[in-house]
């Protein structure tokens, strides 16, 4: 089974993430018993490419925040719509990686060559799309209008945010602050909503079990609070991404190093040694950003001094730790806990990991 | 407004849809609406792609048949949710073509550059997510699971049929039955989920007028006669369409004339040559459709000549008029009325047409 080889291969890496991991496992096989069942089909492409992406495996953090909200917010039904509600998220999620990597033209997705390598744009495109369907499928099995509300509003700013960052690639003047609009979309939305729903669906059952949801004082807080944890942790994830791709070791990594640069994505390195660099420097980076198709082989190299003198791999790290730290706040009400503290675990992980 | 032209344009063709696209006029202003409003986005690239396709116009067959079918099941609300469901439905098939676009490679789109011929693929892959999300959020603001698990399982069923299609490219041995599968699952599945829900919408709009919803004996055989209607009328539709691929005039069709051909994609008028015709002519449809790239200039004419002599063409329209037949049949339990007339009109409209 693919997920216990990577829980296996987590716990040997002895990362900050064991703990939640470990606290969610029994609900975390179901998902993944979810997921298989979801990428069934007669077409027999389907199966084949997804489990191809899915059994990648990856980090799976986001199923593990719609799990772990839903038990932090006391989450207890025979009904086990958490479960469901995390494959959702994981099938939204892997459809987006499928065209995002059609987008990017990536080779490569978690250390293997991405699906797209292998069977093809068209594939890729198609598949995404199934996944997509599947998601909202198992979310209207669940039938709880609520969260299928979060997810479709989060999976349109997750659309939305990839178009940004499209038009805003290969531009040099991109600025922080559209940076940050588009990891918000593509990135932290989801982490928002992942962890949004698991509350949903705790103050859900609640109701269902005799519980009146107006007099149900915790409801809104705790939903409040676990969107806020997962925005803040989902930016400062994509923080730490964009700065790996110039820092991380391409075996650790899983994909190719540079990848960023060669494709002219403006991503915060970038952007920070842009703006802090003296005139060459930004002829540099206009040079290497807008016509990155005519990138000479030297050029990467160059680019890490760069950044290096601006210090602004370091920095886009610092901001990753300050979004980690709103993040950890954002978690306040709830009372200690083991899993509160595997939690905020996995945000020092989020936050400190090399790959 | 380019609704108010499209339906002028179609008034002057004479076309069989005039009196149902009269009937429903008023209701498919506010689908336009709510497209509009729908398609918006601070990120400038998105409704610029999609009014782009939108306003291109099209027939628009889709929604329009969940305003009748909600109309003939006697939807009578303040609420107007079929006008918002038949939103749903053109956004889904929007979105669908712009990602078939980008796997066909086509160049045309209804008579205009195709959106991936002037934004490029990815801006296509991107846009179309956004509206299929777009889609997803407004279901979840009619708020009927009923029709949301309609619409999410034929967007399953069509990304299905599409992966099917592609799968099945450029396999000259391809048969009549899988090419049916494609087309059930890419055309007609949309089709029938549109009247579907036109006829679900009625029944709840009943149900909350007072009316139980055990006792609403309607419900369920109208809710099984307008799926049957729109399922036998999507694949009319497309026999008709893979006909005029190869027998339409491009002026008339909007597209390229025997893209089908070009991309060696396997449809009935292929089918049908291949299996009625010699060695000979076998050869030659395995050279052209399993290598399209090494097709010669003449090959499409000679193509043309083969279909004749085995009547082909012809017999894609005789199917697609067995079709027809069905999905008038289906309306049976109906009484008439001059919005069901308008409706068997649509279906030979959809069957003899020659654009």
């Amino acid at each position: 089974m693919a997920t216990v080889v990577s829980l296996e291969e987590k716990r040997r890496a002895g990362s900050g993430i064991d703990a939640l991991l470990r606290l969610c496992a029994e609900d975390f096989a179901k998902v993944d018993h979810i997921l298989s069942a979801k990428m069934q089909s007669p077409v027999g492409l389907i199966p084949e490419l997804a489990s191809h992406l899915v059994d990648a495996g990856g980090k799976r953090l986001r199923p593990l925040l719609t799990i772990a909200a839903a038990k932090l917010c006391g989450y207890a039904s025979q009904r086990e719509d958490h479960v469901k509600l995390a494959a959702c998220v994981e099938l939204i999620h892997s459809a987006t990686l499928l065209h995002d990597d059609v987008v990017d033209r990536s080779l490569l997705r978690r250390g293997k060559p991405s699906a797209n390598a292998v069977w093809g744009d068209k594939a890729s495109v198609l598949v995404g799309d199934f996944l997509f369907t599947r998601a909202f499928e198992l979310m209207v099995d669940v039938g709880s209008l609520d969260t299928l509300g979060t997810l479709s509003r989060a999976s349109s700013t997750i659309a939305e945010g990839e178009v940004l960052q499209l038009v805003s690639a290969n531009h040099i003047s991109t600025g922080e602050t559209t940076y940050l609009e588009v990891i918000r979309g593509k990135t932290a939305k989801l982490f928002a909503a992942a962890a949004e729903v698991g509350a949903i669906t705790a103050a859900e059952a609640r109701a269902r079990q005799g519980g009146s949801a107006a007099r149900d004082q915790r409801a809104q807080p705790e939903r409040r609070a676990l969107e806020s944890f997962g925005l803040n942790l989902g930016i400062a994830f994509q923080l730490v991404d964009d700065a790996l791709d110039y820092g991380g070791r391409q075996a650790k990594l899983g994909k190719e190093l540079g990848d960023d640069f060669r494709e002219g994505k403006i991503t915060l390195p970038v952007i920070l040694a842009f703006h802090r660099g003296d005139s060459t420097e930004r002829e540099f980076w206009k040079r290497v950003m807008e016509t990155p198709e005519a990138q000479e082989p030297a050029d990467f190299q160059h680019g890490l001094d760069l950044m290096l003198r601006q210090n602004s791999i370091h920095d886009t790290m610092e901001r990753a730790r300050h979004y980690g730290a709103v993040a950890r706040d954002a978690l306040g009400l709830f009372p200690d806990s083991v899993l509160k503290r595997a939690l905020l675990e996995a945000v020092d992980f989020a936050v400190e990991r090399t790959h």
